[in-house]
């Protein structure tokens, strides 16, 4: 289902009417519907919080403007009242309680598909603008790994890690979601002009504000609480010690989703907001696709799988038993007696071990009494040495 | 107090006679004391775990000898009858119940400080022989760190990470405890052989393995239950997948200890082990020493001070009144209207705050309206651009 032009329409009218977040009059909209909440907000018949968050721009009839310059771009309003509104992910907004956490009243999307399918599976890959080629190699590589693992990469279309994160994803052939802090018909940062065609081709490119509306600092804050709450969950790559992506995070938090940071360097001034978070509860280290996708996801779907251990060839082997190996000499010839005293185990376990030892091909029988099996490749270099303090 | 010859020559014996843990025998020490324990093991008057434990040496007569031994080069066996024994934080291995964390039946300590009073604040600094140039780094940062803040450092004296913490915390003028895996008179590695001088010249050397004992790779995983033990809490800092830094950190846990790794790279393979430590419940991500003295320190007392953010101007603004501060132009004069409509504020508020601004001299006032006023160096490079995706 369509929301209804008269209803689109004055969904655009409040958007470009309050600078979000704006709670006072989302509640009002909650209540009265938008229809209604748009005509007491012309005539200046709201209570006074309303009146505070629309009195300067009340006047303003830019709505049908906005539509079409939207239209001009291949760009729409999307309305809580379409089918395709992602409303599971929204609803944490209206439960958060928090004002600073209003839901947006209408997104302005340009692109083909549809919003709400997106987000069903999503991260966020959010980190600082100036990173280091570390940070942007580690977005680079999630954006892409979650990509392939069918996850939507929600971001921010910022120079750095939401960069990086972004064409990830794309490289992957997955879609991708930039969520921006102006109109989606203004490129920024202009140096990501030719991204942003990209990710309106393969993707979506989202803002709550209306076509024309131009960055400024504290929408990057107040966008953020979008990317968190569109994705099931946000990962932090880098940040420094105070940054924007600690806001996405905490808000993400708030909402009650997942909060991830990647682990860098701590001699890294740019893994400092990192790190902090994962002093914070709540808050999992990942280093991989795998571990971010079995945060956010299904349970028993998408675990991750551990990395393979190398295999060494005593791992399955009784602890008694490789206290026997350990004491057994590869060039001489060990007595069961010597063996026993060595190893400080009894005779008759010095034994039973050596036979298991035989069996596994660790040890053999010499005429003169036991000793090791000549290494075999995969055992090489893992003498006594070789398992000291590491 | 010191334990009496009698005492120390049957400790001495029990040491030498079961290898470690020996969790049998110490139970029988436990409860009938040391001289009847020796005797009992001598006479084979032992319930059957205990002869298991004991029978492969209980015939051998060396702790007369291995006393000696130890003399000869500037060691002693402190004995937990001593007043110098470190029982607050041995109390732990008999309370935990695991047969693998058994407590040291006595310690051979090699150098003339007291032991009890170095674990009081003390820390394990432990992590891979092969470690990375970063590794080394941090490892030498955070024992020269928590040295400087009067904590020991507790470690094992292998190559790369250990030696790294030892070293850093000699340069501080701390003292520091290498707990060995083989005799106190061997230097093992034989590379630090003038590292383990240095460090019985200023801290100790402390084993569980009488005078003579060569290093066997099992003997690594129990020496290190030893470094969990002794020390308030552990920290790994670099750490492959499989490492028995790891084993150190679990034997920590089971303490009841603190367990902190440092971060790293992800692409590093000498960090995974580190970050699976991470995302364990109980362990925290610690970056500087003072984290460190923090997570093992006395609350109040030892409370690490987060590093001093930078400041800005507009910190301690109220967030409307940063609004206003957003839409200032610097160039072009605004009037209060216009300043309303573009941050989307009452007028009222629009007033206020611009005497707010014009107070902490970042608006100044003009014929024409209102401006900002000339950055200061510190506000640089600060606009709208400089807040974005980070």
């Amino acid at each position: 289902m369509m929301a209804s032009d008269e209803v689109r329409l004055a969904r655009a009218y409040l958007c470009g009417v309050a600078e979000p977040p704006a709670p006072a009059l989302a509640a009002l909209v909650a209540v009265v519907g938008p229809l209604e909440a748009a005509a007491r907000v012309r005539q200046g018949q709201v209570p006074e919080r309303v009146a505070k968050e629309t009195g300067a721009r009340c006047a303003r009839e830019l709505a049908a403007e906005q539509l079409r310059a939207a239209e001009a771009v291949g760009a729409r309003l999307l309305v809580p009242e379409d089918d395709d509104w992602p409303l599971a992910a929204l609803l944490a907004f209206s439960r958060s309680g928090y004002p600073h956490l209003a839901a947006p009243l209408a997104l302005w999307v340009r692109g083909t598909k549809p919003l709400a399918p997106l987000t069903e599976r999503s991260v966020a890959v959010v980190g600082s603008r100036a990173c280091t080629g570390y940070g942007s190699h580690v977005a680079n590589s999630l954006g892409f790994g979650v990509a392939e693992l069918g996850v939507t990469v929600f971001s921010g279309a910022a120079f750095g890690i939401d960069g990086a994160a972004h064409r990830g994803a794309l490289s992957a052939g997955g879609p991708t979601v930039a969520v921006l802090a102006c109109g989606v018909d203004i490129a920024y940062p202009a140096g990501h002009h030719r991204l942003l065609a990209q990710i309106v081709e393969e993707g979506l490119v989202v803002s709550e504000y209306p076509p024309g509306t131009t960055p400024a600092r504290h929408r990057f804050l107040v966008r953020n609480r979008v990317i968190a709450g569109l994705s099931a969950g946000t990962v932090v790559v880098e940040a420094g010690w105070r940054s924007g992506s600690r806001r996405t995070a905490s808000d993400a938090l708030l909402l009650g989703r997942s909060v991830m940071a990647v682990p860098g360097p701590v001699t890294s001034a740019l893994s400092v907001g990192s790190h902090r978070l994962l002093r914070e509860p709540g808050v999992t280290a990942v280093t991989t696709a795998a571990e971010v996708v079995e945060e956010i996801g299904r349970i028993g779907i998408d675990l991750a799988e551990p990395s393979a251990p190398r295999e060494r060839p005593t791992d399955n082997l009784h602890h008694t038993t490789a206290r026997v190996y350990d004491v057994l000499d590869q060039r001489s010839n060990g007595d069961v007696r010597r063996l026993g005293v060595e190893s400080g185990l009894p005779v008759e376990l010095v034994r039973a071990a050596l036979g298991e030892l035989e069996l596994a091909g660790l040890a053999e029988r010499t005429p003169n009494g036991w000793r090791r099996a000549p290494a075999s490749p995969k055992h090489a270099g893992k003498s006594v040495e070789g398992c000291g303090g590491a």
